[in-house]
């Protein structure tokens, strides 16, 4: 047990079980056509998406956002839905045949290996669609903001985000990635996505423009950070893939770079006037994690 | 030479090259990384949007509905570029050797025989993406249309529209299909863009809501008769597919839906005033061409 780990998790927990009857609520409230081809699309997207085990970092990223600025976190919970859904497209894609092949997913098996390959490249394809047609419905009151979050996801989404990234990490694992690339890849692959989650949700709770631009900031060092912790802890008996950071730079040097990027992102968050915050902590728990 | 056919598509030569123009220009003022991996993402997109042979069926659509109403087709340009990127990456995704596995496309090599399947597979998800933000781009001054169009995409492309269709198409595939869900299918898998097409032109052309109702009955009608005079071409030798219209209700039948549903697409034009207009062409077109 890691004293600074627990208790942010439990802090956490009630906030899962909102993230995932946002999930479920918005996945049963669908209009699925009644056909059967249809219930099969319907049942592999909701194995991938409303799965157990996922740790839900990015919807309680935008729910903790609000909340640093005292906005009622129910105001944000349609975008945490439209980003774990794009998240969980791009595990989904990611795990295909043609891209990682992997056969099992936070220990359970793949969207391919239970439903096939076409169904699985077809709910993909479908959570990555409906998550900007969600974001569409909910926003419509709002369609300055709604239009704004669209162009957010695009960017996060595409090829300056994870597309982009994704290929830059394919072609890493052919020739050594030099540093330069190592950074940009993880920006795009991971990073753009949780940059997007906080920034989205300044701009639903409608902060000012600079302090949007901060929160993007931190969002940004946040992703970084995220992966480089990642990166540290695929490592087994300190033997790291060479387009990772511990890969590429050394154990030792990734964990000081870490620490520097963290410290970077706590700065961001002081000149917001967070300093004592659940996103302080949320850094901390990330220098930390064992998983 | 077919005489009802010609002129109209004289007439349609000219939009053509302003389509191809605006998607190019989309395309090149893109602000891509400059790596050789995403060279490579922006070859295959490329490839594939900006290939010569595509009937730019969809975008000239949106032209037509346009000037249908008097309104400068400029101003839907955006639109169509989105609509033919999300055609594309249905196409891309489609020929995949988990789908469809073809080879061939407009007689030239499918996107994963060129590129490999991986960046096939990263291009359809690109275009996708980009399609929808770049609409959030374009439209950032008229953010509630913008939003609006970003719904009529989504309900297109998704569950209830491309992805949906494509999924009861394979399952017919295996089983033979009952006529509802022909109807079904065809009004999802592609219907649903070319009704989007004319729904999202009238929307930016500012009609009120009854005129933009009749304009996606009118778009729903076009794309059930455009998919039926497919499949009657698509038959050789007068063998078809058997999750096509001939292949369950027979060619003559098939014959006879067709000229009726384009009948029905006529009297909703008459409905908006349109008799002689080119939208009506369109519709004999449809009804007459050999390709």
């Amino acid at each position: 047990m890691n004293p600074a780990v627990d208790p942010f998790l439990n802090e956490l927990k009630t906030r899962t079980e909102v993230v995932d009857e946002s999930l479920r609520g918005a996945f049963e409230k669908f209009p699925w056509p009644r056909t059967t081809a249809i219930e099969n699309l319907k049942k592999s997207m909701g194995y991938s998406l409303l799965q157990a085990g996922g740790k839900r970092f990015r919807p309680h990223l935008t729910l903790l956002t609000a909340e640093a600025f005292a906005v009622n976190p129910r105001k944000v919970l349609p975008w945490a839905v439209a980003i774990e859904m794009v998240h969980t497209y791009s595990l989904i894609h990611d795990d295909l045949p043609c891209m990682d092949n992997d056969d099992i997913r936070r220990g359970q098996a793949t969207n391919h290996k239970v439903f096939g390959e076409t169904t699985a490249l077809l709910s993909g394809d479908a959570l990555l669609t409906e998550a900007f047609h969600f974001i569409a419905n909910s926003f419509e009151q709002e369609s300055a903001v709604g239009l704004r979050l669209i162009r957010l996801l695009g960017e996060a989404a595409g090829v300056l985000g994870m597309v982009g990234g994704q290929m830059i990490d394919l072609a890493a694992q052919k020739d050594q990635a030099v540093v330069d690339e190592l950074y940009l890849m993880h920006k795009m692959k991971t990073g753009a996505l949780i940059r997007a989650a906080v920034e989205g949700s300044a701009a639903i709770c409608g902060l000012p423009f600079e302090k949007v631009q901060l929160c993007r900031q931190f969002g940004e060092k946040l992703g970084l950070a995220f992966q480089i912790k990642d990166d540290l802890l695929d490592g087994v008996s300190d033997r790291f893939e060479n387009h990772s950071f511990p890969g590429i730079l050394g154990k030792d040097e990734s964990k000081k770079i870490l620490e520097q990027v963290s410290f970077e992102a706590n700065e961001i968050l002081s000149s917001l006037g967070l300093t004592k915050n659940l996103l302080n902590e949320l850094v901390s728990y990330n220098l930390n994690r064992e998983l």
